[in-house]
């Protein structure tokens, strides 16, 4: 930004830039507030799409407690803002455990999450302040297949006693990310996924029950599962979704939102004109819009606000090249500096490539949003 | 790296972190000098790659003249930090105009792209200085179909002459990104395409020679052309390569380097094992590695230091899987927290996603390169 003053309003942008809709945000944030409220279950808002203050401030409601971090930087930065309640919600390695340690002295909530007997030797080895304890989760896999123990292998019973049998630590329950809720088209798909999701982390929560292991948490999070939750959903003590906040393509597209919800945009311009190939280039590349989506949906992967019949076909670092999926184009509809507004595939990546975001409400630019970055 | 003391050597870095082997990267350079040196032609190195002062004093031998930039953001940076002679190499936009100004009324020679008369326009109605002009430089499209004026139309002499009839400019040449060298496997190919390249680019500077307007550069710039250069490259006056201070996975497929000479990997550590799925979890997410190369080649993206029958499979933002390519994998070998270096795809995206570089010769951390952000 160059220290330059803000833009006035959204035409004056310069490009490329990411383009965050408050009152759309807001919208967003309130209605999965509900959601949650109706169904009697904690919203635990996760940080990583936004990674700002601002948003979180608006996730939670202006309390600054029960979030979600992706990385321990994003925590180290919650943190240094006044939060608390902070769920780490990726699996422990032991060369995070020093800062891990730090965190859990400072805070008085600090979550871990674990999918290995073995994490609570390292825990176990790194004692707290007096009067602390490690409040650790136990990641279940309920079918992405990614980390956390299988729901329904016996490692469950097992990995959970390893953090009951550890002195210096309090096991706080189970949670599963459903990631697979992002291959479902449709609320019906949606619904019956969270159904079985459900059904399986409740199974694990009654088995370690059976063992004499109670879960004080029961969470699952993704945000298109949280958008169109399944009833047995209210069974659960904790949501855990992130993107919400924004909504992007990607989940027009699974259904569990609608174009008009999506709150982010990254603006462009055109820059040069190639009648020869009927293209429009642009300075959207990679850098500002990502290369998701690229590979899942190819030319489709992002929406051209207002120009349907255009297509994002091919980014390079700063170029984008934009092309009519059929027919002509006429270069006087776009002349050089004409803006146009995407809507990325997925919000976190494309988010991530930004070091600010410019925050509008209607046509006017009310401020900017610096994310942190790192691990 | 939250304020944390250097890691002594590889083996202790945090991960996923970016490695910079700095023996690498200086003989990287010292072979693109030398090769420019011998075919008598000016290097001037883009440094979208890295975007570090450290890395572009390697490039430019401390001499910290003649570069290339991607951004505005680049071209303020590099000239904060002394450096001159700066070519922006991007299409001029008119909005971009106003910062252009101040560089070039700051600098003893910065230089615009542009590719239509109508950039013109925007020069003349920006005065520079008193005895300043603004220094252009032609666009030209040889085949790779993205911006700039294709080679053989007779736009060519028609948006030069724009130039030249402007009052306040300096017409200093031309320049092709050739950028469709990144589709040639092999030196041969990589020379025959150079030679193809170099010939339209020559018969551009010779026709306009025709018409009167003299160029005083003729450049072109591909890391891959510029590796293994045709013999009439020696006809040009600047090759503009960047990403050969690191090459990468692309540019060892391509036949541009070999594996060896790549100086960059990302860092990452085993955090899950998963015996169901014959899977290792690992924190190489998409933030760390990036997606590019996955539409381009799937899941032999990248290459998995000494492991040539492991594959990263999937990532989401933090998340890396890794299997196996043929047979079983045997998670004794990969205990939790184990390292894996992963060679990228492609060096700018990757690099792009990390706030610094931990530069190492040999085992040993020997600094960080922070480079800058956004445009």
């Amino acid at each position: 930004m160059s220290d330059a003053a803000l833009p006035a309003t959204v035409a004056d942008v310069p490009t490329p830039c990411l383009l965050v809709d408050i009152d759309k945000v807001k919208r967003n944030c309130q209605r999965m507030t509900d959601t949650a409220r109706n169904m009697g279950v904690q919203l635990r808002p996760h940080v990583k799409t936004h990674k700002t203050i601002e948003g979180a401030d608006i996730c939670t409601a202006g309390t600054r407690r029960k979030i979600v971090v992706s990385t321990l930087n994003e925590a180290e930065f919650f943190a240094a803002n006044g939060y608390d309640d902070i769920l780490y919600g990726f699996p422990i390695s032991k060369e995070k455990i020093p800062r891990c340690q730090r965190l859990a002295n400072q805070l008085s909530e600090f979550h871990i999450l674990y999918d290995s007997a073995e994490a609570m030797q390292w825990v176990q080895d790194a004692p707290l302040n007096p009067g602390k304890q490690w409040s650790v989760i136990l990641k279940i896999d309920t079918g992405y297949g990614r980390a956390g123990v299988v729901w329904d292998s016996d490692d469950v019973i097992t990995v959970a006693k390893a953090a009951v049998d550890t002195d210096n630590v309090r096991f706080h329950g189970i949670y599963t990310h459903c990631g697979s809720s992002y291959d479902c088209t449709g609320v019906e798909e949606l619904k019956t996924f969270g159904t079985t999701n459900t059904d399986r982390l409740i199974t694990v929560r009654d088995k370690l029950k059976s063992a004499g292991i109670a879960c004080e948490t029961v969470g699952t999070g993704s945000t298109p599962s949280c958008s169109k939750p399944a009833d047995n959903m209210a069974a659960l003590t904790e949501f855990h979704p992130g993107n919400y906040i924004f909504y992007d393509y990607e989940h027009v597209r699974i259904g569990a939102c609608t174009l008009d919800d999506v709150a982010v945009r990254v603006a462009t311009r055109v820059i040069s004109h190639k009648p020869s190939k009927k293209q429009l280039v642009t300075n959207s590349g990679f850098t500002s819009m990502s290369q998701d989506g690229l590979k899942q949906v190819g030319d489709e992967f992002c929406v051209i606000q207002d120009h349907p019949n255009l297509r994002l076909v091919e980014m390079s670092q700063e170029h984008g090249k934009i092309r009519p999926a059929t027919g002509d184009i006429d270069f006087t509809d776009y002349p050089l500096g004409s803006l146009l507004f995407l809507y990325p595939y997925h919000a976190c990546s494309t988010a991530y490539n930004h070091p600010f975001y410019y925050v509008h409400s209607g046509e006017k630019i009310v401020g900017v949003w610096r994310p942190t970055r790192g691990w």
